[in-house]
Parts: structure tokens; sequence; C-alpha cells
């Protein structure tokens, strides 16, 4: 169950306190995630260059690495950021964009959990259960199931590697292989913005930055901004072009009242 | 002359089957070319690493091959997806944005025009023009002379490659080499939104996706939508930045009905 | 002081001339900044190829550089498009993102200057001071000081290297080492949209194309429009969201008699 007053506590960290999220993201969402980042109040920052991504890496809170439009250059200086920050104790946040859509992106995802360990692993069903699975084939980087069906994947996942595990969907779950936690906020047109779940990936990054000592609170705190958000930027929205929009507004507008109010498991 | 059955046809299949369509685009278009697929109703992948576009490119219902923003690492990318496309049958779409403007854009669009022989090549005047003429220099990305001046070009270019060549334009044309169809839709403003014409390609790719038997209706009943779908945004616009967004939503809300009804030859 | 005419012609000159900006800029910025220089009447170009940079600087009215996604090739490239530059007598824009974040990125700062000798340097507070003084840390991208802490790092920086320099912020500092200039227009939502500071830098890159003996001129012109256009926008905007979308659409729109009426030195 999520309690209130950690949510909104969490949330007030996060434009208080305006963590710097090093984000090793995917061309496509780079614009967006940064936008979104800046409106809830943390500070991002992409930077992908060997030459400087351990250094990045650990003066950041969290630091998010998205396969989204990944290469061998950029694979390597994933690794060299996530050895880093995860020496250093830091909390690593991975988004396995397209896992099951190419036996590359699946072999990449695994090679970042198994030399850099991340604490938070978010996806869609498809990817989530790809992970798992060789037989899930995503469509490309669109999930071809539910959130519903990769929930046991998701437990699979956590308990394999010690990460909590975030499923984006119509209802988002988060677990730690333990618990299961979900949100039921957002809106039929967010998978039509894209980038979203990438987006949803660095805010877990930004949360878990402010309460590192929380990781599953945290990822359901900033499902909860997502969702929430999501939600109430899609009823004013005419279409996924203003939803972009609003959504941004509304990171920038929403109160931690709102939020709480709002938000419903 | 368009027929409003097929045009209703190919658009409603790309709702209903929502093709994926595989991009390797340039860093400028990536977010708006996704977001304009989605809304349409296709399945934007971005993917561009050596050690995956083949994978991808044969499973992706469309290649769009799109050297705004290209290097030698990314031609080669693009060489390697468009030959197994090729090799599989399926149908590659070509932007050689700022063929012209430089050698090296000219030749690399040649390049792949031989080794991956693109099914569709969409571009604006110029760069059309330049593909046959080294005398006609484009200014960087946009277009020196109108698209009326390119027919000529386009369908040699059209005989000479066997590809269907689309220019955008005040009035877009369309030919095989022997037929030349015309939209006549669209905005004045649309060239001043960023990446209007590279979204216009892989338009292209999705409707091509969906009628892959008939490569010259699939193309025009992309420019189609793209026209009336600009033309119907650009009317509720106060200028490029409610375009883009209107745009997206325009795309997500318009029916088959209201684009046969608006477009124009 | 601003002469109001010199403004008013330098911003007309944009429209009418459409310089063509070269742009090597970072994946968060490009789409915005494109947007912003079409808006305003330029004709933005990326193009970071190293088999093209060359060819592309020299094409272009100015040439900008800016480190923000930085890496070994795109280094290589910026230095042999900004040596060519260079060599041509063409204006060259340097935005040093992050300098001081990492090492890398004041080293590479620095490195370009030495070998490009750009002809305007402009950033925040933080990189501003951090290419002179090793002892101030930037938190990522963004500034941890206020804009008047760093004037007198803008004017030594500006003996140094001579260039001119150009600190945004609330207030906006424009200096050759002699004269120092302000711009006050702007509004504090500007910072909550990622590259505005990015796109300030290709604006300069624009106006110093179409007035290039008078380079402090040129970039007070080309702040003055950023803050003017971003305070008209702000005062309509919901959100930074809503803000990106206004801002374009003021650039667009503004007229040269508006911009004079709402500057503020």
């Amino acid at each position: 169950m999520i309690n209130f007053d950690e949510l909104k506590k969490d949330f007030r960290a996060v434009r208080e306190k305006s963590p710097l999220v090093h984000n090793i993201t995917n061309y496509v969402a780079m614009n967006f995630s940064a936008n979104a980042l800046l409106a809830a109040g943390a500070s991002p920052v992409m930077a992908h260059a060997a030459d400087e991504v351990a250094d990045m890496a650990t003066i950041a809170g969290a630091l998010v690495i998205n396969i989204g439009t990944l290469d061998a250059g950029w694979v390597e200086s994933m690794v060299i950021a996530g050895k880093a920050k995860h020496a250093q104790g830091g909390v690593i946040v991975l988004d396995p964009v397209g896992a099951g859509a190419t036996a590359y992106r699946t072999k990449t995802a695994w090679r970042i959990i198994e030399e850099c360990h991340p604490d938070i692993i978010r996806g869609n069903a498809s990817e989530i259960m790809a992970l798992l699975n060789a037989d899930i084939k995503s469509k490309g980087v669109d999930s071809s199931c539910s959130s519903h069906d990769a929930v046991e994947s998701a437990v699979k996942l956590a308990e394999r590697t010690g990460a909590v595990v975030v499923i984006s969907g119509e209802t988002d779950y988060i677990t730690d292989g333990k618990r299961i936690e979900t949100i039921s906020n957002g809106s039929p047109m967010m998978p039509y913005v894209t980038a979203m779940g990438c987006t949803a990936s660095s805010m877990v990054g930004a949360f878990a930055a402010v309460n590192p000592s929380n990781l599953l609170e945290a990822s359901l705190h900033a499902m909860a901004l997502m969702g929430v958000a999501g939600e109430i930027a899609a009823a004013k929205s005419a279409g996924p072009g203003s939803l972009l929009t609003n959504f941004v507004d509304t990171l920038y507008n929403i109160t931690e009242e709102e939020l709480a109010e709002t938000v419903r498991q």
C-alpha cells in the first residue's frame, strides 16, 4: 500500500534537492525526458563519452541506462558508467528498451545486469518477459502483451537479479520479488507519446536519488507521479501532441496534495 | 487520380495493422517522426547498431533510411540494413537529406541507391535535382527551388533507379517514371517545422508496409495524409510550435472520411 | 546601450537573408534549436561527420559548436569544422555545456578555444567561471550561481581569448572585455525548458552570420530576441511544456517593433 506521507515526502525532496540524474539514454527520449525531469524538479544530464561517464555517474544522484538506441560504443560507455556507479554504491536504473526484439538487445540488457548490477529495472511487459524467456517476441519497442501477463516474470527477475522490477502498462507493477505494488493511474493515450516509458525510467532515477534506502518505495512513488500526471494531462489533451505538452506542464504544476489525492493502487 | 476507397483502405490498414517501421534516421527528426507514426497508428522503432540493424530491418514492415545526420559508422549500418531488407524483398524508403549540400551527402545517397536499391526515394526539390545534377546546390537541408522545378528530375530518377520518387513541396509530386500524381494540400507553415519532410518519409514507410504491392499508391496516400493533416493543423496554429503539436493531434484524430474529403490533387 | 535601429536591422536581416547556421550540437538540443532558428527566419543544418563538416562549415554563415553530448569522435569533427571555419575567416560560436562538471568537458572546451579560436563563447555562469577557475563546480549542465557572479570571469575570458563572451541568466551579460552590455528580459520559467541556453547559442550564430563585423552587437541582439520572446511566451504559458511551444510561435510572429519596444537592458 502507498503511504501518502512518504509519497509526498519523496516528491518534495525531488523538488527541494533537485537531484542530478545522469542519463545514458536513447536519442528519441533525450529531449522529452530532460524536460520531464526539469519540470518535476530534478536536474538531468545526458552524457555518454567513455572519457567522462565514470566522472559524471559518480557525481550524480542516480544513473539511468537506457538501451533504446544502443550501439557498440555506447554499450561500452554504459558498462563503464554502471561499474563506476556500482563501485560507489550508488543507484542504477536499467531500461531494457526493445529486449526481445533483437538478440543484441536481450544480450546487452543481460550484460549490463551482470556487469553493473542495476538496482531497478523498468520496462514494458514484453521487455520484462523477454529478459526471462526467449520465446516472447517484442514488436520493436512496443509491448505486445498486457502488464498483468508479466507479473510472474517480474517477480522472477527481481529474485534473480536482486533489483526492484517495474512493469509499466495499464496497471504498473512494482516488485522487489516479495512485495508487489501497483499503480492504476494513467491514460490509454500515454503509449502514443514516444519515450513515455523511457521518461518513467528517468523519473524513477530522480526518486531513487532522493530515497536510495527504499528503492521499492521510490519506484512506486515515481510511477505514481507519472501515472497521475499522465492522467491529469490526458484529460486536457486533444491528442498525443498536446499530451506531451500538458504532461510537462502538469509535472511542473502538480502539488503534493493533488498527487496523493489522485493516485490509485 | 486518387482512388478515395484505396486511400481510406490504406489508412485503415496502418491503424489496424500498426506496421513496424524501422527508421535509421537523423537525430533532429527522431522524436517528432516517432510521435507522428504513433499518432497515425504505426509502430516506429529507431535502431542503428551494426549488430542489430539486419535483424530489426527484416522484422519490420518497412525500412526508412534518412541521411540527415549521417556519419561513417551510421552509413555502414544503413547499408547493412538496406542490403538485408532488399535481400528479403521488403520495402526500403530513402530520404537523401541535404543531397547537393555537400559532396559526401550526394555520394552517400548514391551509394545507398546502388547497394540497397530503395523502392521509394523522397526528398525536397533541391535534393531530387542534386541527385541527378551536380550543378544544383542545396542550401543546407532546405530546398532552394519549388517542387515543380524538380518534376523532370524525379521522372528521370525513377527511370534510372526503378524507385517511386516523391518530391515534397507546395505541390507534392509522386512518380514511378510513367505516372505523375500530385497532392496540393499542406500549408506554407509546414517547412517551418523541422523534420516535417523526414516525417513524410517515415509515413511513406508506414503506408508502403501495408500496401507493398502498389508503392506509387502507398506513397501518394501517405503524402495525402501528411498534406491534409498539415493543412488542418496549420489552420488551428499560431505558429510552427503549435503546428508541431496540432499536427500530431490531427494524425491521431482524423477520420478516413475527413482525409478523403479534404485531399486535393 | 542597445541601438534599437541596429537591433531591428539585424533581426530583419535574419528573416530576409535566412542565414545557414551549421550546428554541431547536442542530441537534446537539436530539434528545439532547429525549430527556434527556423521560426526566427534562419536556416539550420546539423552535421557532424568528419567527412563533411569542413564543407558544411564553410558554406554556412556561422558555425555553432556545442559540447553538450560530446564524445571523442564528435570532438574531432568539431575541431575539423572549427579549423576550417577559422581559416575561412568565418564566425564560430562555442557553447561549453557542462564545463566544470567533468574534467573532460573543461579540457575539450579549452582545446576548441585554442585550436579553433571561437569568436563568441556563450554559457551559463557556472560554465564561464569554470573555464577560468578549476574551483567552480557545475552541477551537471545547470548553473549553480547567478549570472552576475560570473561577470568578472567573462571579462577575463574575453580578454584572454579575444572572443565576445555571453553569460545567460536572470540578467544576460555580453562583453568583449571592454564594454559590458546587458539584457534583463526573460522569465524564471525559461531554465525549465531544456536546451534553452543551447538555442541561445544557435541564435547568436544566426545574428552573427548577418552582422559579422560587429559581434558584440550581434550577440546582444540575439540575446535580446531570446529574452523578449521567452518573456512574451512565458506570460501565455501554464508551464515549461507550453513555453517551448509558445516560444517557437513567438519567434515566428514577433515584429521588429515589438522586439524593440519590449527589450530591457
